[in-house]
C-alpha cells in the first residue's frame, strides 16, 4: 500500500466521519429524534425538550462537542454512575499514553525507519507504507537502541499512567461506595444453596440458622419464589392484555385496567417472581392453608437475609458458613434492579459446571467461528453465485456489478457475523448463570474481548485457518518470531482498520442508526404510541473490548510502524467526545458493577505492553542485534513485577470492600439516627416485582426492558410497590383457588378481551 | 533388561531389605540407641525404657511391625497429630488403588502384552522385559479396547477412592479444630504491616485501631520485638556461658547459674526476641525512660491481637481492614511453637518480591540442577582422572577398580548432589519469608515434589539436556506422543528404581543411618552428654515426594508396563508399616499444618491419574487404535471436572475454618466457663521467649531446635515462662545502663568463666 493511498482513505473516511457528525448534530436537533438521542435525559426530565420548528434546527453545529467537552467527573459520576468514569478514564488514559508514542515515534522513529536503508527514495506520497516501518532497518543497524529506549519510555510511562489510574479509580470506587449512604444492598446478603428439609419449609431454615448463628446482627429475610403453574397462567392473561392495550378507547381501558388491577392484586404476581416478605408469609399461613402444598413447590433454595450493619453483612458474605461448602452460601446482594431474577432459581449446585461448560463453548466458538464465516464468503464468490442462481447471470456480467459483489459481499457477510459475537456471547453469559446484570454484562464484555483481541490480532497476524491457529499455540516458543515476522507487514492492515473500522463505528455510535430507523419505523410505518419505557443501558460489551483492541494495536505496532499512532489518536479523541456525549445524552445507567471494568482494562493493557516488549524482542533478535534484545528481556520483566504490584496493592480493593470504611460508615448512620429508616426501607427492598407493563398502567414512569433480549423475564423497577408494603400481594382469595378454575377464569377474560377488540374494530 | 536380571535385582533388594529391617530390629533394643529410635517416646516418659543386658535383645524379631499395625487412626492423631494421619492416607490410598491396578494389570494386561504379537517365545526368565509392556502389542490391534477398560477402571476407582480420603480427612480436619478447644491460636491473629507513624509507637497504634474498629471483641495485643544491639551483646554472654556448661563442677554450676540467671531476668532475653505484652509495658515506661529510643528501633511492624472469641478472630483475619491492602495485614496467627520468629521482622512490603524471586530461583535450580552435576560426573571419568591426579593411575588400572569407578561413581556424585536438593529447597522457603515452621515446610515440600517429578519422570522420559528439556516444553503438542514414545521404554528403569532407590529409602529411614552414627559418634567419640533437647520432626519435605513420585510412576506405568506394580504395592506395604513405626517412636510433631498436606497430595494424584490418560491416549494414537483414544478423551474430561467438583466442595475447608464450628465451640465454651481460663492463659501464649538452653537450666523439658539449621535463631518452647506472667523479662536495671558498661560486664563474665575453666582442669 502507497502513502498516497492511506491518504486517500484517510481522507474519505475523516469526510465521512465529518459528514456523519454533522447529520448527528442536525438530527438530534429534530423534535421526533428526541427519544432517541436523549433517552436518558428524558427519563429524567419527561418531554421538556420538545420545541416549535425553527430554522436553527437544520444548521449543524458544534456545540455538543463543547458541551461533552465541559462536563466534569463529578457530573459524569452522578448521572452515569463509576463505569462511566472508567470508560471516560480508560479514554483518557489512551490519549495520554498514545500522544506521548505519537511524539517520540514520528519525531524518533519514523525517519531512522524511512532512512534505514540506502536505497532511492520515491516522493512520499508514492512510497510504500512498509518503508515506514521497522522493517526497513537494515540488519545489525546501530540505530536500533533509539527503538528499545524508545520502548523501555512508553513502557515506564505506560505503567506509571496506569498505577495512577488505578490508584485514583480505586479511590473513586470507596468515595462511591461511601456516598450510597442507604443502599440496601450493602446490607442484604444472598444465601444461596439451603439445604433441602423435609420438616421445614426454607423461610423456617433461613431463619433458624441466623438467629443461631448470626443473631446479633441478623434483622429479617425474604426468601425467593420461582413460577409456579397459577402464575404461568396469568402471564397468559397478561399477554392476552398486552395485545389488546393497543387500542386505547377509554372505555375499554377502563374495564380492562381493573380486570388487571385485581391479578396484580391477588398472590399471583404478573412475572416469574412474587415476594413474600417473612412476615407477611407468617401472617398468612393460617388463611392459606390449602395452597401450602403449593406455596412449597415455588419456593427457592435461595434467600434475601438482612443485616443491622454493613459491616455484619460484609462478614456474613465473606466466612465460610458450614462445614459443607456448597450449602449456604453467601455472598453481597447486587441492587435490586441489578437482579437477574429468573438465574437464582438455578441450584447452587449447577452452577460451576454451568461455569466449565459455557467456557468450554466460548473457547470452540472463539476458535471456529471462522470456518462457517470462510465457508459462506466461499458460496457468494462469483462462480458459485452463478451456478447456484442462474438467473442473475445477466446482472452479474456487468464489470461494475462483479467489482462489488466479489469485493464487497464477503466482508459484508463477516461483519454480519461479527455482529452475531456480541449476543452470542451474551447468551453464553446468560446461562452461565450469573445473579446479576452487571456480573452478566461484565463476563460477556471478557468474552467478547477475547474473541475480538483473538480474531482480528492474533488471526490476522497467524493468518490463518484453524489448524495454523492452533499450530502456532502448539509451539510458544516460537510464537514472539512469528510475531516479530508478521505484526510489522500487518501494520498496514491495521492501519486501515483504525480509519474503517473505528471510525466508522463511533460515526455509527453518535448516530445511533439502528436506534433512528427503529425510531421512524415506529412512528411513520407502524404508528405506534411512544413508549418511553425502553432506554437502552451502554453496551459496554461491546465497546470496550473496540477500544481495548485499538490500544492493543497502539501499543503492537508502536516501535514497529509509528504511522498507525496519529490515526489512532484522532480516534481515541473522537472516542472521548462522543462516548461522552453518549453517556450523558443517550444511556441509562440502570445498574453499575462499581468500576470492576476497570481490572479487565488493566490486565489487557498489562496484556498489550508485555506483547509489545515480546514482539520487539522478536524483531530485535531477527535484526541481530544482541544489546536491544538483551535490554529488552529486563522490561518484561520489570513489566510484570509492576503488575504483581499492583495486583497485590490495589486489586483487593476491587473484590471486597475494606472494614474501616465500612464500619465508619455503619457509626455515621447510627450517630445520625438514619439507621432505622435504612432498616425500615430494607424490609421491601428487595420485593420480586410487578411487570413494567402493570406498573406503566399505574402511572408510574420506569425504565427497564432487557437490552440484550436474553433470557430474563421478570426483573424491573418495583419502587411503586416497594413504597407500598401494605399492597397485599398474596391475596388469599385467589391463592386458594384450584387450579383448573383459574384457568377458567383466564380463558373468559381471554374471550372478555377478543370481544371488546372486535367491537373495537367495527 | 531380560526378566531374571530383573527378579536378580529384586532379590538382592529384598535380601538388603531384611537384612536391614532384622538389624533394626537387633539395633533398637539397644540402650545406646534409644534416643535415636525412640526420640518421641523418650520425650514423653523421660528416661524409663532403659533396661539391663538381657539376650533377647540381640535376636531380630517382627514385633515391631506387629505393633506399629496394630495403632489405630485415633492414637495416631494423638501422638503424631493430623499430618501424619494425613501421611498415613496416603500410603493406605496408594495400597488400595495399586491392589486394584496390579490385580486388573498382571491378569488382564499382562498376558495380552506378552502375546501381543506372534513371535517366538523364549523362557520366561530370559525374555526381555520389552515384551511385558503394551510396546510389544500389535498395531491397529483388537485387544486394545482391555486396556482402555481398564484404564476407565483404574481411573474411576482412583478419583472415587481420592474422593472418600478427601471427605474422610476434611472431617479430620474439622475434628481436630473441635478437639483442640484450648488452642491459643484460634484466638489470635497476627497483624503485619502496621503503619509507621511519627508521633506514636506500634504498640499504641494497635491498640488504637482494634478498639476502635473491633472493640466488642478486642481482647489485649502484644508487639513482636526484634533483636537490638543489647541482645546481641547478651547472646554473646550466653555463647560463653554454654562452652562452660560442659564442665559441670557444682559450685561453679551454681555461680554460673546465678549469672545467667540475673541475665535472664533482665530485659533482655537470650535469644533474637523479647516479650513485653501489653499492659506490662504500659507499666514499664516510667521506669525506662532513658532507654526510650532503644526500645522504639527494636519494635517490629507485627504484632499479635488477642480475641475473645474464636469467631471474632477469624472475621478479623479474613476481612480487609482497610484501603490500603499492604497495612494492617490480617492473619490467623500459627501456634506458639509453630511460629518462625526471624521471618516476622521482615517488612510485608517485601514479601510479595520475595515470593516471586524464590519462585523463579527454583525453577532456575529446577532446571539446571543437571547440568554442573554431569559435568561433575564427566570429570570423574577415568581418563579425566587419570589426567588430574596421575597417581591414581597404579590404582586405577586394575579392572575391578575401573569398573566400581566408571559404573559407580557417578551415580553416587548423583545421590550426594541430590541429598543437597531438600536443603536447597528448604532454604528457598525460608527466604520466601514463611511466618510458621510448618508453612516453610510445606512450601518446600512443594518445591521438592516439582523437583522430584521434573528430574526423576520427566528428565528420564524426555532423556535429557536442558535444551532438550525446554525443547519439549516448547512444543506442548506433541508432549504426549513424546511420552507415548519414551514411557513404556523407560519403565524398565523406573522398576529398577523402585527396587533400589524406593526399597532403599525405606530400611535407611527405618535404621536412621546418620542418627545412628552421629549417636555413636558423640557418645563414644566426642564422649558429650546426652542433650534430650534434639528430636527431628517428620521430614515432610522428603518424604512426601518421594511417596508421590512412586504415586506417579505406578499410575504412568500401570496399562503399558504393569511388570512394575507388584515391586510397587511391596514398597508401599513396607512404607505403611516402617513410617507408621517411625511417627510413633522416632519423630516428634512440634507443630502440625493442620492436614494441608493432603490437597499436596490430591493435586499430585489427579495430575498422575490425568497424565496417564494423556501418555495412553498417545500410545493408541502410535497403535492405531481411534476407538480406544476416542474413548480415553472423555475419561480426560471427566477427570478434570471430578477435580473441579472436589476443588469447590471439599477444598475450601483447607483454606479456613466454617463459622458454624467455631461459634458452636465458642458457645460451649461461654456455657462451660471455660472462657476465663483460656483468656487468662492467652495472655502469655505468645511470648517472645527464653532459649532452649535457659529453660533445661531451670529445669523444664522442652523440645526444639531447628532440625534443618537454616536461619531461625531464637524459636523455643517456653511453657515454663508462659506460667510465670510476674517472671520480669524486662528488668529496668540493666535495660537502663549504656552499651558500654553491658560490654563491659560481658566481658567479665567471659573472664570469670574462662577462670574456672582453669581452675577445673588443674
Amino acid at each position: 500500500m502507497k502513502v498516497g493511498a492511506l491518504l486517500t482513505s484517510a481522507g474519505i473516511n475523516i469526510g465521512l466521519c465529518v459528514l456523519f457528525l454533522s447529520f448527528y448534530s442536525i438530527l438530534r436537533k429534530q423534535p421526533q429524534n428526541v427519544k432517541v438521542y436523549f433517552g436518558r435525559r428524558i427519563a429524567e426530565e419527561h418531554k421538556r425538550l420538545r420545541g416549535a420548528f425553527i430554522l436553527e434546527r437544520f444548521v449543524p453545529s458544534p456545540s455538543w462537542i463543547v458541551r461533552s467537552l465541559q462536563i466534569t467527573e463529578e457530573e459524569m459520576l452522578a448521572t452515569a454512575g463509576l463505569d462511566a468514569v472508567v470508560f471516560n478514564r480508560i479514554l483518557v488514559f489512551s490519549i495520554r499514553i498514545f500522544s506521548l508514542a505519537a511524539i517520540l515515534c514520528i519525531f524518533g522513529i519514523l525517519p531512522l525507519n524511512y532512512f534505514g536503508q540506502d536505497m532511492h527514495h520515491v516522493r512520499i506520497p508514492s512510497a510504500s507504507l512498509e518503508t515506514f516501518t521497522i522493517g526497513n532497518m537494515q540488519e545489525k543497524s546501530r540505530w536500533l537502541w533509539v527503538h528499545c529506549v524508545v520502548l523501555y519510555i512508553i513502557s515506564c510511562v505506560a505503567c506509571f499512567l496506569l498505577y495512577l489510574e488505578y490508584k485514583h479509580i480505586a479511590r473513586l470506587r470507596l468515595l462511591h461506595l461511601v456516598q450510597t449512604t442507604t443502599n440496601p444492598s450493602h446490607f442484604t446478603v444472598l444465601v444461596r444453596g439451603i439445604p433441602k428439609s423435609t420438616h421445614e419449609s426454607f423461610s423456617t431454615a433461613v431463619e433458624n440458622f441466623f438467629t443461631k448463628y448470626h443473631a446479633p446482627s441478623y434483622l429479617s429475610h425474604q426468601v425467593v419464589y420461582k413460577v409456579g403453574k397459577v402464575q404461568k397462567i396469568v402471564m397468559g392473561a397478561k399477554k392476552a392484555y398486552r395485545k389488546f392495550k393497543l387500542f386505547k378507547g377509554i372505555a375499554v381501558d377502563q374495564t380492562c385496567r381493573s380486570v388487571t388491577y385485581r391479578c396484580c392484586l391477588c398472590g399471583v404476581s404478573s412475572n416469574s417472581f412474587q415476594q413474600l416478605s417473612s412476615e407477611e408469609q407468617k401472617r398468612e399461613k393460617p388463611f392459606v392453608d390449602d395452597s401450602n402444598l403449593n406455596l412449597h413447590d415455588e419456593e427457592c433454595a435461595a434467600a434475601f437475609v438482612f443485616f443491622k450493619t454493613r459491616y455484619a453483612a460484609l462478614i456474613v458474605s465473606e466466612i465460610l458458613q458450614t462445614s459443607n461448602p456448597m450449602k449456604w452460601v453467601t455472598s453481597l446482594a447486587p441492587q435490586r434492579d441489578d437482579m437477574y431474577w429468573s438465574n437464582l432459581w438455578l441450584p447452587y449446585k449447577q452452577i460451576w459446571i454451568r461455569h466449565i461448560a459455557t467456557l468450554l463453548g466460548s473457547i470452540v466458538f472463539m476458535f471456529i467461528f471462522l470456518l462457517p464465516v470462510t465457508f459462506i464468503q466461499g458460496l457468494t464468490q462469483l462462480e458459485q453465485l452463478q451456478q447456484r442462481l442462474p438467473f442473475l447471470k445477466g446482472i452479474l456480467e456487468g464489470k461494475y456489478m462483479t467489482q462489488l459483489v466479489t469485493g464487497y459481499l464477503p466482508s459484508v457477510i463477516l461483519q454480519i457475523f461479527l455482529y452475531t459475537v456480541p449476543p452470542t456471547m451474551m447468551l453464553f453469559s446468560t446461562l452461565e448463570g450469573p445473579i446479576s446484570h452487571s456480573e452478566r454484562k461484565k463476563s460477556a464484555c471478557c468474552k467478547v474481548l477475547y474473541f475480538t483481541i483473538w480474531n482480528v490480532f492474533f488471526v490476522n497476524v497467524l493468518s490463518g485457518s484453524v489448524i495454523s491457529q492452533l499450530n502456532a499455540l502448539s509451539s510458544p516458543k516460537d510464537i514472539p518470531m512469528q510475531l516479530a515476522r508478521a505484526v510489522p507487514l500487518q501494520a498496514t492492515f491495521f492501519t486501515t482498520y483504525v480509519l474503517t473500522s473505528g471510525w466508522a463505528s463511533l460515526s455509527s455510535e453518535v448516530m445511533q442508526l439502528f436506534g433512528l430507523i427503529w425510531n421512524f419505523l415506529r412512528k411513520y410505518i407502524l404508528r405506534r404510541k411512544e413508549d418511553s419505557d425502553y432506554i437502552p443501558s451502554f453496551p459496554y460489551h461491546t465497546e470496550l473490548p473496540k477500544v481495548l483492541l485499538f490500544g492493543l494495536l497502539g501499543f503492537t505496532c508502536s516501535v514497529l510502524a509509528p504511522l498507525i499512532l496519529p490515526f489512532l489518536l484522532l480516534y481515541f479523541f473522537l472516542a472521548y467526545v462522543v462516548y461522552r456525549n453518549q453517556f450523558i445524552n443517550v444511556y441509562c445507567t440502570k445498574y453499575d458493577t462499581g468500576g470492576l471494568y476497570w481490572p479487565i482494562a488493566y490486565n489487557t493493557t498489562i496484556f498489550s505492553v508485555v506483547l509489545t516488549q515480546i514482539i520487539c524482542l522478536g524483531v530485535f533478535g531477527l535484526k541481530e542485534s544482541p544489546v536491544a534484545a538483551g535490554f529488552t528481556v529486563p522490561l518484561i520483566i520489570l513489566t510484570l513485577l509492576f503488575n504483581q504490584y499492583c495486583r497485590k496493592r490495589l486489586l483487593p480493593l476491587f473484590r471486597t470492600f475494606p472494614a474501616q470504611v465500612l464500619i465508619d460508615m455503619d457509626r455515621d448512620d447510627e450517630q445520625s439516627g438514619r439507621m432505622d429508616a435504612i432498616h425500615q426501607r430494607l424490609q421491601s427492598a428487595y420485593c420480586q416485582s410487578l411487570d413494567a407493563d402493570d406498573i406503566s398502567l399505574e402511572g408510574v414512569e420506569t425504565i427497564s426492558t432487557d437490552e440484550d433480549g436474553s433470557g430474563s423475564s421478570g426483573e424491573s423497577n418495583c419502587k411503586e410497590s416497594a413504597n407500598q408494603p401494605d399492597n397485599d400481594l398474596t391475596h388469599p382469595t385467589l391463592q386458594g383457588l384450584p387450579v383448573n378454575q383459574l384457568r377458567r377464569a383466564v380463558r373468559s377474560l381471554g374471550f372478555m378481551i377478543r370481544l371488546q377488540k372486535r367491537g373495537l374494530s367495527a
